[in-house]
């Protein structure tokens, strides 16, 4: 809820720049018990990793994540868990050239204008690597609600550029491409589309979607620690969110009452617009939200910008970026969807046993 | 950090029922030395205020706010500042019939599930009476922040059902309309289309735009203090949000970084598809916000539901109910975007001076 | 994680100044179904009441306290409970003196350094009158603790000026007496102290001894949230606190290992230095607090201090004022230990189920 | 203020167990432009390092902190600061005998109690070692507070077992000799008993104070952000703590009004038996605090105690211990200190500007 820590008594504490020593994260209030080695947190980070494959970013860093604390013989402790990733790929020269700019689009500038100061290389902390963190917490949380209350989380590809891909046609297929798309017949079209892209230099959006089931009627803390609230706050602090929806989003605006109520049965709901929350609570329906992503802003096609001096520059941006942020973010929604309801199970069994 | 609590350092607690003696917040934070007196806060509790038109609730509350710390001889004291306002116009017997009924898309399923006993009469806690507070607490953040910063925070409807209104064609006009419409020419379809809605007992989603000018650069605590996310917390925390957007939002989705990107100049920034926020903090720009409210579900038209007993039953919801919700959201997001950023303004002042 | 807000899962926020309109509280994150009347809560209130005895200050309020919120049919739902007591024998003329004073060992001078402008009407904020509201949520909590837990909470007065009363005696005296001494044999030692002490015109200090019985081992969030230093800054947080001890506190300066280390055997813990504390953690034995209150400063014996303008004057202190407060402190102690345990049985919870 | 992580906007988070891979902390809030290096915190770090002097442990830790992130070309940025101290001369072996057993006195039974598993290595998360992180954090703050705000800050030994130290002789001499002693007359006594008290296997408690200079006047937050509060919390978490004073303390207890009330001229305060706080707030005096230790109970002279299958076993605690672990106490406390005035100058800064 506060600068650098998310949650309210599962809580993450992340730091680390994109091209410092290291990075890392402190989780606070895990349960003790949870059986977790370092293998199994690396194999969230191969599915959001940079260099995975010619569509995103080709910095190919290893993620040797080392747990530092807070699991002994295996289990966690009860105590705080911290994570390590040292940074091995970070190639600093790359960014010499936009030390005294501010690249638009970029937190560049608004940095400078907070701190007066600051670690210009790859983005400093305003990198996408910091995302690592959340994904290294999130497998922690992932396989504590698996293993405690069946809870199955997966994200999923629903946009890219204009391609829409919302629509789930086999869930299997998700993992079995590069850009977590659940039709395997877009795939090809989805590739072709990237392919042109990288070629012509310049970025293009996402809409990344989430689903959580399983998840137990009753969690939420209103009225300001709504779970919706939660996971809105949640998605928008990922980089590049700019805009998230829990269920029908959007379209509620449209919609009427007679449609957007989620009827009752004894057989169950009878449609899902709410996204599984009603009053910030939990409904036991599946909780679904959609995460918007910018375009990055890191192309090599020039662009007016500013230098730290106030004079006009032409930007162009080097280093290796990707051309669609939101295609690896899939793992990173998952995450915070995650550490989301880790959070509010615990929270509400401490007012409600 | 969290539960009925908002903000880092200006922080809001809110408490009260729909049908309880009374709803009041605490202010904690608030700079000593504002002058305030209950008559500034009442003029925005008009503005949200129920039965101000056909159009919406025909409760009838004076909403007589009282001061009751805080202030002394007219100026706030630094110390929490409490504001009291009694029910005086709630019926609880309109809700008899619902006492032992889940209404399909409220939180009385929800609540029940989570607390295993509810306030039932008119949502209890749930009602969007609460919101009251929110608006009263706004007051202050609004003030403060015009006296301080300039910084001045206008809302406005941008779409109701199938119209569209999201183009601001007259900002003097927002305020002379009941829909807080910022295009005259189209509140006749407005009313018309309201009339035809209350007399089909049916009810319809609303998206409200919110936007701050004169924000300082610099605000914004990241990571996870991120200004955008806040403001994504803010909002989905009102009753009935389902969606939350910053600058171009989902349209971000098949944007081109070289579309997106808001290049700048000596002059400033040539667009502001990031709606004033760049890595989690100001950019200067004007903050822009929008809301996606849903339809309410309290409706005549009768449907199925269930009762505590999980018998299956007919609901149909009486009392007073607003049509769309989302009208009266305009003084709300307002709110919430002031007390996002007056937290903020001193969050900031705390770190860096 | 503060300014006026107690507790991490079960949280107070107090505001409310001694001679406004009212002062008040909001419980957050009580359990639901507690059953809880306004009655229960006057019962403590008048434990604490000023007016009590001649040893006290004369103001006679009511303490009239009124359930805002969060109880409904008498129990509490889960939502945030206000309570509200209207200041009824506020009599501010007496403080016209001080309007412009300073009265040493008051608050009166820091408020004005950190606010720059105050409340001088019996201290504003900083009066002791505050407290009402944690003996107010402390009944909730005790209660809560002792149908739940059987925890049971007792305070005694352990010394007062010169005359110790730490060993108690006859636990069921302590309630018969207005000094809360645990030793009927003292009572007519105090009341001759104190009697000569009102006429002298001068004030005492006192200290205060609270335990905590059947307290389950395993509270405590270390390494910033161990048992002990939250109750340690409770007890610092009430007026007049000087000092803080748990179990052997102070003396366990000069006691040696083999001493002061508590032995275990199957039939228990063979001594309680640690207090029931060991790592911040309860270990099931009593816990044991002592807190030292210093005398009031607000005394008809003039003294010299400074004025707003920086001007050397003779303040005599009007007003009714307790000639030692810490005889009125032993409901707030117990009521701040309740409010401490009853945070980390919620806490507790969170984390380990 | 809660679970591991320490102050409202200036923020520590520990991790890591005494034989673990790593100790370290994250330092949330840092004002940005602050020079530090790693050396400058191994200075500290060397105050209260192990190994120091014969009086102390004999474990013998490089505690070679590395700066992980947060600053850039020797300054701090604004974001976060993580501290990392490999752990080099841990030996595991001298805990096996302990595995199954719980040290009376320590923190074994009751981590057990809550967490049920424990890393039993050398305390675990429950070690002293945790407080080499404060240190490291402290030396950020203290240094800021100099160059900001001209603060100084000196802790000493005022006590150990019968011999008191209180009286400060010469400040100077404090750093000169390995007690922290400011009586070099009584270096000698100490040594002496130091001596014996090694030879009989058994340890001794002590008190350790400290002194804040120039503390501006107006910090704290009141009512439950006191700065004694806070002050005491922070002092009660330090391991061994077994109790807190400000100023007069306990002394207060069988003081006068007219003795203890520190009266004002227009050449300051005649007294300061407050100890620099008046009604939670900084009153510009010196900041006094005084805490004791426990002696540890970690001795190789058998005593009774239980095991983890509740059998009554004769404990013998090997491994390498501090007869005195108040000695090392001195720079904890400094830093305590340090931290709880950074957080409370930023904090006030964020509500008054």
């Amino acid at each position: 809820m506060s600068h650098n820590i998310f949650g309210h008594v599962f809580r993450i504490s992340t730091f680390g720049e994109s091209h410092g020593p290291a990075i890392g994260c402190i989780i606070d209030g895990c349960p003790p018990g949870l059986e977790i080695d370092a293998d199994e947190i690396r194999l969230d980070l191969q599915r959001r990793a940079t260099g995975k494959t010619r569509h995103t970013s080709q910095r190919r860093e290893k993620d040797d994540v080392q747990i530092l604390s807070g699991v002994f013989e295996g289990k966690t402790t009860g105590t705080p868990i911290a994570l390590l990733i040292e940074n091995t790929d970070a190639r600093s020269r790359d960014y010499e050239n936009i030390k005294r700019q501010f690249r638009p689009g970029h937190a560049d500038y608004t940095y400078w204008k907070k701190y007066g100061f600051r670690d210009y290389r790859g983005g400093g902390r305003s990198s996408a690597r910091e995302t690592t963190m959340r994904v290294a917490a999130g497998v922690l949380a992932k396989k504590w609600l698996k293993l405690n209350h069946s809870i199955e989380i997966q994200g999923w590809l629903a946009q890219l550029g204009p391609i829409r891909t919302d629509e789930v046609m086999d869930w299997d297929s998700i993992e079995r491409n590069p850009f977590f798309c659940p039709d395997p017949a877009k795939v090809t079209e989805l590739e072709k589309y990237m392919d042109a892209l990288r070629k012509s230099g310049d970025s293009v959006g996402a809409r990344v979607n989430v689903i959580a089931r399983h998840v137990p009627a009753g969690l939420g803390a209103p009225i300001y620690g709504k779970l919706d609230a939660d996971l809105a706050s949640a998605m928008m602090s990922i980089n590049a969110a700019k805009g998230v929806e829990i269920g029908a989003g959007f379209d509620s605006v449209a919609q009427k009452g007679t449609e957007h109520r989620d009827e009752m049965t004894q057989r169950g709901f009878l449609s899902n617009h709410a996204g599984g929350v009603l009053g910030g609570i939990s409904s036991g329906q599946d909780v679904i939200v959609s995460t918007a992503f910018k375009p990055t802003s890191s192309l090599r096609i020039p662009c007016q910008g500013l230098d730290i001096d106030g004079n006009e520059v032409e930007i162009v941006t080097k280093g290796r970026h990707d051309p669609c942020v939101g295609i690896r973010a899939t793992p990173i929604v998952e995450a915070m969807m995650a550490l989301v309801l880790m959070d509010h199970i615990l929270l509400h069994r401490a007012q409600n046993g």
